[in-house]
């Protein structure tokens, strides 16, 4: 049922990557740059991206947002906190006044992305329920946030969101956004899929609604309250999104329901990395399909995701693997077993794994179910345990859609 | 030639108020309400102004405007800083590349006022070389920040900044604000003392531009540049302004040229208080008067001003002094002696002025300065110590302009 593949690197990768205190950028003698912080209040960065044009870095850390040189030299920044919040309050008492106490918070930086087509950053944070900004890609200033309608609110859990912007040919001022968020036990508020409309003028009311929505069906997955009354603590952390080819993908840390059955107590939990794949056209997520994922090294198991990359192979690794050098290949880093997410082992490996092989594995268990081989595998989605059904008639293609 | 009065009370006041760092607001048993920051990082206040309508509390502190209700409990808050800044470039960063550095910097609240005709909050900063921002008074959401044009840059100055508001009745949608600021060593980029367009709409270009300017005379003070090459260190530190009957005032710090007479090289400089009047309809400042200020408590001279604060008498006072009930009475706080300006002894008392008495020694010593008594007294704005000349043909009255 995983899926797993040669290692190629060990690494021992924290998740949150801090630096030391100190200051400005430097240059070691073996030639490394080096970034040093002054600020002795930072504490610790959680997303970083290139800019594929400029190579210009952005990172998002606790309370704040910066733009490096490729060199390494501060050029810009956007204190996103601390603000005036109580996590309990929703909706966020911008909204309405809440019974909590207000006292100064940290906003955690959750998701960053360049939107190239907006020519803008995005970025999101744990502020009032999880509220997102555009920011100016040269001097970081604000364009914009988000938080006038109920779709701003993607989720106030500290952790566990991750995006992808996908153009849409049929609207030249719209793009969507594919959203992964863990709810912090808020399913009911928070979807925790979700693909939504990102237009060029920040200030569109329409800004981050669904993509679609009819009385039945929305560009949505909620998890089931169900799944919550009886796993408490059953969520999806988002670790990645991506797009390729016709697909998006997320990686994501799953509550293992089957492992956690009957409940274990306060013992830790069991989790899962699970590749979520999507058809990056459909808006009603019919195409949605998810597969375990891990690593085996000497016998060991490894299954917690910390972090990923899609990346085109490139000349030297599409010889060695036998690719085509525009194949995309994915790296992941995993910590050890299943447990302590939170505090996740140190013991990691960087894995890589091909796109071609993935989708394979996909398509060969998303047919061999069409003939009524194994298991749907999503309980926490379902409500329980489905065997696949004899369905002949039906025949999945390259882009195949329709599991749930 | 100084000007002191009974005083009143002794008091212990550091400049800047710290508070202890704990959590929440909470009422002691003496029925005092207490205030308790949970933020580690955070530094200091700075300035501190209650909303005459609402009894709402607004504090600039560094990085930082807070609101609290008048019992103390945190309602709002607006993270000014750090920004990515360098005190050096000038202008700011953000209008040209500048070859310094840069680094996180922290934003210095500077001002903060009340503007209420505009129904919002202005506090300005050090962040580059001083701009100020409106943010609204029930959420301290930002309206607007002024960056734009050269006038928005007030000083870089770390401290020195005062400011009141006026309103101007010939245009209903524009008030001015009187600004003194601190000009750390740029006499050439900044005014010392201003008066400014206070426009309703935030993002009117001609926002805080001179109120009058034409080739000779402009709504400005500048320190002229003679004095700072025979006094380098020569500024005005702004500490408090208001506004009283047709006046406007300002309290400040000044360097005093003759006690530093011949430069006393590494040795701690002398400063002096000077109360500062202008008509408050006098676009061209040729009203400017400056008067020294001071205490003398056991034969021992206190002249360095620390706070102030402007009050209407109100009916035990008025009675105790002889005053009206609506006469407005003058707090300030001063230190010991005339030296360590930036670290003054923790000495310091507490004195009480009539403005009733203040306007009397000023239009005294105007009076007698027609007559040709005494001296000018300002020979770091006229250039020397000038001698006053008999003009018995102009007459002073009551609201007298011109002694520039």
């Amino acid at each position: 049922q995983t899926f797993s593949l040669p290692l190629f690197l060990l690494l021992l990768l924290p998740y949150s990557f801090s630096v030391p205190l100190s200051s400005s950028s430097a240059v070691d003698p073996g030639g490394r740059t080096e970034y040093r912080i002054s600020d002795p209040t930072f504490t610790c960065f959680t997303h970083l991206v290139v800019h594929s044009g400029t190579g210009d870095i952005y990172a998002g850390a606790v309370n704040q947002i910066v733009k490096l040189s490729a060199d390494l030299r501060l050029q810009a920044g956007h204190v996103t906190g601390p603000v005036v919040d109580n996590n309990e309050c929703y909706p966020p008492h911008i909204v309405r006044p809440c019974e909590h106490s207000l006292d100064w918070s940290n906003n955690v930086n959750k998701l960053l992305l360049v939107d190239y087509s907006g020519d803008r950053l995005l970025a999101c944070g744990t502020k009032w329920q999880g509220v997102c900004m555009f920011l100016r890609l040269d001097n970081l200033f604000k364009l914009g946030e988000l938080h006038h309608r109920k779709e701003h609110y993607l989720s106030g859990a500290r952790e566990g969101m991750a995006g992808v912007i996908v153009s849409d040919k049929d609207h030249k001022d719209q793009n969507h956004l594919f959203i992964g968020a863990a709810v912090g036990g808020k399913p009911k508020y928070f979807p925790s899929l979700s693909s939504r409309k990102l237009v060029s003028d920040t200030d569109t009311p329409d800004m981050m609604s669904l993509v679609y929505q009819d009385e039945f069906i929305s560009s949505q997955i909620q998890i089931p309250l169900d799944t919550v009354a009886q796993y408490p603590n059953f969520d999806i952390y988002y670790i990645y999104a991506f797009s390729s080819g016709s697909f998006i993908y997320f990686l994501a840390l799953q509550l293992d329901t089957e492992l956690n059955e009957g409940g274990n107590g306060g013992a830790e939990k069991f989790y899962n990395t699970k590749i979520v794949r999507l058809c990056s056209k459909d808006n009603r997520f019919h195409s949605y399909v998810e597969f375990p994922l891990g690593c085996t090294k000497d016998g060991v198991e490894y299954r917690l995701i910390q972090a990923a990359f899609k990346q085109r192979a490139g000349k030297k690794l599409a010889l060695a693997l036998g690719l085509g050098e525009n194949d995309d290949v994915l790296f992941v880093v995993f910590a050890k077993g299943q447990q302590n997410r939170s505090n996740p082992p140190t013991e990691t490996v960087l894995c890589l794994f091909t796109l071609h092989d993935i989708n394979k594995a996909i398509t060969d268990k998303v047919k061999s179910c069409f003939r009524g081989e194994g298991k749907l595998s999503m309980p926490w989605l379902l409500g329980k345990e489905l065997p696949c059904i004899n369905t002949s008639a039906t025949k999945p293609g390259r882009t195949w859609r329709g599991v749930v």
